[in-house]
């Protein structure tokens, strides 16, 4: 295996620390009031299942889904002078004004389900001063070009997970009102060609080749998606030595070595969020593609923190689905959402909350005088 | 084919109004709407394609979901006697004082959504006077027993369905807000049994023998599912000299004489519904299995009642997704539901009125100053 570089082992020493465990008599509890509602059993299908999984989560027989706080993570990718993505580079930092301005997808879903909207700049190549709800921790215009260079340092990947931690620490500080505790954290990304970032993380992580993974992210063309293939094998080919453990399935490689080599700064602050979600024992609503490779990340950083995601939606990007094995539970939606942002994370929240509507307030079949299903159905 | 009953080609003339048009320019203008805001084109998938649907059904590019009303349809059936459900008969009428007490699915889910609920009991063997939000339309204790009698007479079809098209107008007139037209119909269903009803019906619209459709319903076992479908057997085989022009694919069948041999009230008065909304302009969101075989008996009936119809989920039953063909588009949800009553029509409420928001609110790229998806890329 990789020595660990000194930096990361000192500054990010958190990282280790152990995840809440969730309060099993709580989620027992649960299970048990869901059989008992005037209903089919299971027939609320995914909707008992996120119900009970909160139950756990919150320590509470009947869980919440109202406070709900959205962190966007956005930054600049060297990997896009490869030609990788439809759009240019310029639209990372566009697309935050845009955010600023409250234009884009993520800003209507927030207001729809009424969640403050913080938006990290970690870095872009045009800057991003003085725009309301953005907060500028720039590491640096841009990763590097992941096809020659390791794409962070190991400082700058510190730096980076740091702020995704910190990043939830700011949404659990900044609830109004103190007393409510923070339901749900949504996170999402925006950063040109990070979606060749995460697919060559995912490369690694599952040991499957790019040309099987890469797909059109906002809208490659075939010839697009072979170029962001090729561009993806030639580059971990390029750090082949750096990389062991990767090898094989069943991967025993350092995750932190795959996300400071491809990563780019949001994926690592996503990573860092969800971990630290984890051990806050906050639920983390996880988006599409990009964010879900994070939060494999974070789940091979410290499996335990698979309890604490609840993932929203079957992203269209291709590999999306080879990413599910080792979560708790499957996505929720499947709107063939491609779009980032948080944005499906988002969308999912009126759902989480009529999961909890329905959990809470449906009578019981003793309360309604509703007769149970009869064990045994008489054939004639 | 069979000469329809007298009876009903006259009391049902309203059956053969012309469906609306859908506002051809509204939804083109949506289109393009849609690929001006600030996203990768496409990347809403599904709530792009429900907010252009809405666009040519309300005739505006800004479409609203904001009024929505339900209607839940009850009634009892004959064929429960032959052992067919995992429940006993009697739960129809307590889940009716269940609706009217608010503590059923449908009930929370109306809250949620702020949707009025208005429940019709077409007949149930048990009474159900005076209930708060409960109005009866008794046709008769139940349907009679399919195995031995046609469902109902042709006189009763005509009624139910004439009872789910006055509840399109009850909704209509009781905004409370007349300036406000109705966004969204959402109907339901409640009836011990009538998922045989319903496969029965689909296994003469679809050619598909029963037991390649009957599923658990509310939860039967394997052996269970076997009784069934031999009792559908047993009872199509009864009435075959009558189902005359069903007996292959591309069926040229009439689907009243389908809907009056093995329906229920409820499913007669759905079918009913769904047709009123598409001659009256309103937009139906379809719940799972036995509304959509409803909704297929609609547009069976009238294929352009299609237009007006959003399929919202796709029901655990397994024969839910055989009747998918005909209809404009896929249903938005897959959550694994199978409660009925409507409940997954509503719970894909809050999502529609996203697809709004979002179709509406998202700035454009122009607005927004964001630069669009270069058309070459620029290969290295």
């Amino acid at each position: 295996m990789n020595m660990r570089p000194t930096e990361l082992t000192t500054a990010s020493d958190w990282l280790n620390k152990p995840v809440k465990a969730l309060d099993s008599i709580a989620m027992y509890a649960a299970e048990e009031r869901q059989k008992q509602l005037t209903k089919p059993a299971g027939s609320l299908g995914k909707l008992e299942k996120v119900a009970i999984r909160l139950a756990g989560m919150q320590g509470r027989v009947f869980p919440r889904a109202d406070k709900v706080c959205i962190a966007v993570f956005a930054a600049d990718h060297g990997i896009a002078a490869e030609g990788v993505s439809a759009f240019p580079q310029a639209v990372t930092a566009e697309m935050i004004r845009n955010f600023a301005r409250g234009g884009a997808a993520i800003c209507v879903a927030a207001r729809f389900i009424a969640a403050p909207l913080a938006v990290y700049n970690l870095g872009t190549v045009s800057p991003t001063e003085g725009l309301p709800n953005v907060i500028n921790h720039q590491i640096a215009p841009q990763t590097a070009n992941f096809l020659y260079h390791p794409s962070m340092t190991p400082a700058q990947l510190t730096t980076a997970m740091d702020i995704g931690r910190s990043a939830v620490g700011d949404a659990l500080t900044q609830q109004a009102d103190k007393a409510q505790r923070l339901d749900l954290f949504v996170a999402g990304e925006m950063g040109i060609a990070n979606t060749t970032s995460a697919t060559a993380i995912a490369s690694l992580l599952l040991s499957i080749a790019p040309e099987k993974l890469a797909g059109p992210g906002t809208g490659l063309d075939a010839s697009g998606v072979s170029h962001k293939a090729m561009i993806i094998t030639r580059a971990i080919e390029f750090h082949r030595s750096e990389l062991k453990g990767f090898e094989q399935k069943g991967s025993i490689g350092d995750p932190l070595i795959a996300l400071q080599y491809f990563g780019g700064f949001e994926i690592a602050a996503l990573t860092g969020a969800y971990l630290a979600c984890a051990q806050e024992g906050v639920t983390a609503v996880v988006d599409g593609f990009i964010c879900t490779v994070a939060a494999l990340l974070a789940c091979r950083i410290n499996p335990q923190a698979a309890d604490w995601l609840i993932l929203s939606h079957s992203s269209a990007e291709p590999a999306y689905a080879m990413l599910l094995d080792g979560f708790v539970s499957q996505p929720l939606l499947n709107l063939e959402l491609r779009l980032g942002e948080g944005s499906g994370a988002a969308i999912a929240v009126p759902l989480i909350r009529l999961a909890c509507a329905l959990h809470n307030e449906m009578a019981t079949f003793e309360e309604a005088a509703v007769s149970a299903a009869v064990s045994t159905i008489e054939a004639t």
